[in-house]
């Protein structure tokens, strides 16, 4: 499975406002914004909320991590083809909430490359995106965790960060999709991350908390065209 | 809430055999044995298929672990306000799978507290069992490692950890309920667990794996009996 | 091994000011300070420094942490062994800057016990320094993490931590010594920290980082009498 | 600092036979060798035994571990500064008894840069590898944890692992020595090592648990030339 570019993925993180029954209705606003759109939108909503989740809507759906394992004995992990069977296409690897061990993360880009899942490696600094990049996920992200939540864009704080991350990962491997993230919260942060070379953005409370998520995300897709 | 005793706890790991669909059917089977037998018996899907299955049955379901966290910036954790709205009552904590830092342990215990959830703690030694007995959760379930997944009950093989919980944790605070796992697979492992003066087991393979899911966990529940 | 009551632990972190030569220097301080008052001075350098400090003072020299291992193969891993032949005769455990599974600082207490190296774990708050008095350790040292190197003592600040842990961990195991730490700063604070109960303190920056170390550790020497 | 090529790091681990007064003796044979035969020998000795280790001998000496710190509060953890002061030239990262991080890695890795020390880091495959190389250590060290302590050695059983290092490092960075280990243990190993396009090995129990581990050492060493 390949995903349209340029691309938005709302990481829905622990956050009340995208858990339960509203971690459907914000999916639901997401899949309205992603036909109206023609943007590709992804969500990647708590694990207990995937099934309900995938089941409302019709855009990609993403698990938020998942583990490097086989079935078998391993009591509170997440298994790659339970998450499948609850309809998750893809899944977020390593954010700067979750970091893995870098075993770990070649790991579950080989399972994911093996079920055909889509992976999402994010990066803390260019440096360990240009690591990721040499395991050949399908997409890398690279987020400032100095950045996160803060409101301050990296697009805008750190362009630097961005065009760095854009070198030297597609000088290892030109093919990958780069996504940037943290502090994503006005539109324009959203042009400007295309302008310095990522196909998209990873945001979270930009728009899980928003007063008006549907709004806020058409017009970060609408920033993307 | 608190649970009816004697109980049988049966933990899906990340078997394929208790995965998605088959999740839901195997717990449908415990729900029918409890009805029959009137043994209380809970059922700890994955996380993915946590609202599935709660929504088919009427046994308490339990999450496989939380995570010691409020609603925030946690990706790919547990929050225990969504498997409460997917309808999980308790969960385990500490399965030696999925061991944890002694104050993360605390931590979550005084959470299931404040939200009203069942805390069912693994330890691997009777001393562990002592420490956790002072945390106060509602259950020490002592599971041996070296017999998890061997068929070897500890019941029989180890008598002696069953019997040493027991008096530890006890003397530490009566009023926990004491269950033990690891191998138990035959109707005897579970009369002598209750001889030695546990509450229940916690089981997983024994169940899972069996040939005939249905008959054998009813034969457990009718030992309890 | 028995250490004298009351106590006092110095904790060297990972300060420059008490690496390398400067951590020699420092526990000849201590060295001497113990000598003219007689109190139980104990000194916990990094364990690179811990030999030589060995070598240079007669008080009881700590390792900051051991793992829960036998000698073999754990590259990059602390053997019990080696830190005895260095000259340790006892090791934190648990410190909230190096946390542990709990199941781990029940194998470090039982591998201390083995060995006759005097343990002293640090807990976070009364419910787990309870978990921890269950394990039968030698020392119990109360830390609250939101206090450390603040200068805000928790003997003043929050003296029902200190007293809740002396009832907790006295119910469950009566001849534990405590200990309690953070923000120990003042030569009050530690006169506070015996009259709630304590037998003692851990001490790091107000020690470490003070003008005049020597002075300070004497003052706290004397406020133990 | 750089290292003459070819190289032998011996990876004392924490065997008894090379802890405490043992790690001393061992490291001055490995020095005698050396000297003898003008190839690089790097000793890597437990932290505890570093300074003495370092004294006694000319070779460079290597941490097995250190954190990704600055000088502060990190009780048990491992300062540059302090390994540093203590004679070590370099470090190990990341073995596969002590696997970290990626974020870690990288951050070990600016660190040692930073401090002018030698980073040797260990990878489970090639494609961890070249993860690694993205990243710019001086040494890449390719050891399958499934052959270490074997005594079947990677430059034998699985010659193509290797290879495919050797390949996958030097197209992302053609300037990183590489080197191979795990179940090294007769004279042809290395050889067979050096042929397949390492620049030496990374050896442990084939040296320290050796009845004369001068004489292999020294026949390693005869081996690389």
């Amino acid at each position: 499975m390949k995903l349209n570019e340029p691309m938005i993925i709302v990481n829905f993180k622990t956050y009340l406002e995208s858990s339960g029954k509203k971690a459907v209705e914000l999916a639901l606003k997401a899949d309205k914004v992603s036909k109206e759109t023609g943007v590709c939108i992804v969500v990647a909503p708590q694990l207990v909320d995937l099934a309900k989740v995938a089941e409302a809507v019709e855009i990609p759906v993403f698990a938020q991590h998942i583990d490097p394992i086989k079935p078998g004995s391993f009591t509170g992990h997440v298994l790659a083809e339970a998450v499948m069977a609850a309809g998750a296409v893809g899944t977020l690897i390593n954010h700067s909430e979750r970091q893995l061990k870098l075993s770990d993360i070649e790991a579950i880009i080989a399972l994911t490359r093996e079920k055909n899942l889509i992976s999402c490696v994010c990066a803390n600094n260019p440096s360990v995106s240009a690591a990721v990049a040499a395991l050949k996920p399908d997409i890398v992200s690279i987020e400032p965790p100095e950045l996160i939540g803060t409101g301050i864009a990296v697009s805008k704080a750190k362009p630097e960060i961005v065009t760095d991350t854009v070198n030297m990962v597609h000088h290892i491997c030109p093919d990958i999709t780069i996504l940037c993230g943290a502090g994503i919260s006005q539109i324009e942060d959203v042009s400007v991350a295309l302008k310095l070379g990522s196909r998209g953005v990873l945001v979270a409370s930009g728009i899980v908390k928003a007063k008006d998520p549907y709004n806020i995300l058409h017009a970060f897709a609408d920033a993307t065209r």
